[in-house]
């Protein structure tokens, strides 16, 4: 659906969990989209100390429109806090707020935000509703869209949590302009796994498109914002809960969740991590035969014109092994890795030999 | 079914999440069972102190005669501690002890363990198997089965939680003669329950059959707890996420919860503020000209028979309406309450009068 206010939307069709994604300018003043979402009751919107600052009074004025009562909880940003201490933080305040079943929480932020305030409202009662708000270009094209939620364990990231579907997603595009340019390129990584994973045709409009992009023109982000979403969609409608399918969507995460482990939480963005791993498994299919050399070269180019780094720091490969190997991606011991068999066609595989591995982490390094 | 060995089993028909409730003696020794029940992986086996002593020894031979890991937990005694805090502790356990998503938590004690070990399988890696073996009477016809997990809040009994079915649950009848009195009339609290709100003839059999379930004759018991937990299923397979029917089975836990809030949580047993609870439902269901005083008085008399409280302590009824108002069961904070139309017939009321209800809360008063 494309309107002439830029407004653009697709629906999640997930049955009785089904929701509509939203993508454009100005959403967060639009109160009739966050009414079509919401259950009846309160509100409590959650944001952090980063975002609050901009957008907090919008969407709280928005929000109070609809005739709730809305309170808010500001939490410190950054991933350090994305922690089952935050997540007490979130439900003490609903508890303390006394909101009931019928209430929503809405997540105004980036993914650690929409992911901790996800876990709450998936956990208190049983469940509420949550509305996704997301601020961050990472936000709004993966970890608001899907129904994942978590926060980390001092052993591995977003190993407490629980899948949660949203009640609504609304991507104001408008929200990006106050974006470091390092978050927006982080971003960048998840939308060009899309195109590796799934589409060799995004693949190439992201390739002509991607000065564009880095100049955050209006145009070319909406479309690059709603095909990603539309790609996440189609997969998680196919495999909600991560039995098969929707593994792919992981492209780059082992190796990337390795190195934001070794470096330490907070050192690396998520989405540099995943656009370093992304090359990594490029390689390795590479090594493995299937990715031609020319197609390799292709991906290290995109995530480079991206602005993002196509190598890790100087771990030692056994460190990353181990690392990897407590990667909620393990099953039974076994490593299991999403490759591509070609450019917009990822498969996982659990055969991977070692000291192949070994040999492209021992490579894939950036000088130290 | 019905085996010479004492074995009765049923399946609690919800499609890929059904699952086999076994009941009868020594099944904490029979592998066979436990093998039939468990994904592939490692197990953490969680207990109590009062629990492990007589029990975790036996459990954890047969599931070691699996072939499996099993890691044991065993955890402070009691309501006080079904917390965030021991969430986390189980959380850690199976953290550092780099469990996979093919693991199985295995919950060996009463509601407290499985509604908190539950609570940590439904969120670890957002969800692994959970295998609960209920060790009191409350949990092998109640709380293990139905897929209910939480932890308290000090605002509220069961505020974070989830719904997280069991891929079993093996109730060794043998483990009741180390239960307390106390503990075992509680759990005859929820039995009584089921009579009530759904099957009169059940009612019938308990009045004639309580004498002989008091001495915990094991054929009557065994009777007692099939019947309890095939009750319970049928409710759960009908509305599983109790979006309507399954608020049934909370008879009495609205003023229950009041109590054990008011009381202090670990003052009362939740059976027993169930029991005062169902009392005050039936004498509200009285005063609505809905049970004759002969059934109120079949109500109590039964509850007594049991050994259990048939009214709460000196609370200010307005102190109780209040604790009563955090109660889950409000919607939109409107108090709904479950209410007898008849002995075995239980439905949801939302709009009894304010001043009727303040009136059985002062009447149904133990003198202090």
């Amino acid at each position: 659906m494309n309107t002439p206010d830029g407004l653009r939307s697709l629906r999640v069709g997930l049955g009785e969990r089904a929701y509509c994604i939203h993508v454009g300018p100005g959403l967060l003043r639009r109160g009739e989209l966050l009414a079509d979402c919401l259950p009846g009751g309160d509100v409590l919107l959650v944001s952090n100390e980063t975002v609050a600052p901009f957008y907090l009074e919008t969407a709280r004025t928005t929000l109070l429109g609809s005739g709730r009562r809305v309170e808010t909880l500001v939490l410190p940003d950054g991933e350090v806090h994305k922690t089952l201490a935050s997540f007490g933080r979130v439900v003490d305040a609903l508890a303390s707020g006394r909101f009931h079943r019928d209430c929503c929480v809405a997540a105004l932020g980036g993914g650690v935000i929409g992911d901790l305030a996800g876990f709450a409202a998936a956990s208190y009662q049983r469940g509420v509703a949550l509305l996704q708000l997301p601020t961050t270009l990472l936000a709004q094209v993966d970890s608001s869209v899907g129904g994942k939620t978590a926060v980390n364990h001092p052993v591995g990231k977003n190993l407490i949590g629980a899948f949660h579907q949203p009640v609504g997603v609304l991507a104001d595009t408008d929200t990006l302009a106050t974006l470091p340019p390092r978050e927006y390129a982080a971003g960048l990584a998840e939308v060009i796994k899309y195109g590796l994973i799934l589409d060799a045709e995004f693949l190439d409009w992201l390739e002509h498109h991607m000065p564009a992009l880095l100049e955050r023109a209006p145009a070319p982000l909406a479309e690059a914002i709603v095909r990603s979403c539309e790609l996440k969609a189609r997969v998680v409608v196919e495999d909600e809960r991560e039995h098969g399918r929707r593994a792919l969507l992981n492209l780059g995460h082992t190796f990337g969740h390795a190195i934001e482990a070794l470096a330490g939480y907070g050192e690396w963005l998520h989405g540099e991590a995943v656009a370093a791993g992304m090359v990594m498994a490029a390689e390795t299919s590479h090594r493995l035969g299937w990715l031609d050399e020319a197609s390799l070269a292709r991906v290290r180019r995109l995530v480079a014109a991206a602005g993002l780094p196509v190598a890790a720091p100087h771990f030692a490969p056994e460190a990353m092994l181990a690392a990897m190997g407590m990667d909620k991606k393990v099953i039974g011991g076994r490593l299991r890795l999403v490759l591509l068999e070609a450019l917009g066609r990822a498969v996982v595989v659990s055969d991977v030999p070692r000291e192949l591995l070994l040999g492209v982490l021992s490579d894939v390094r950036r000088a130290s």
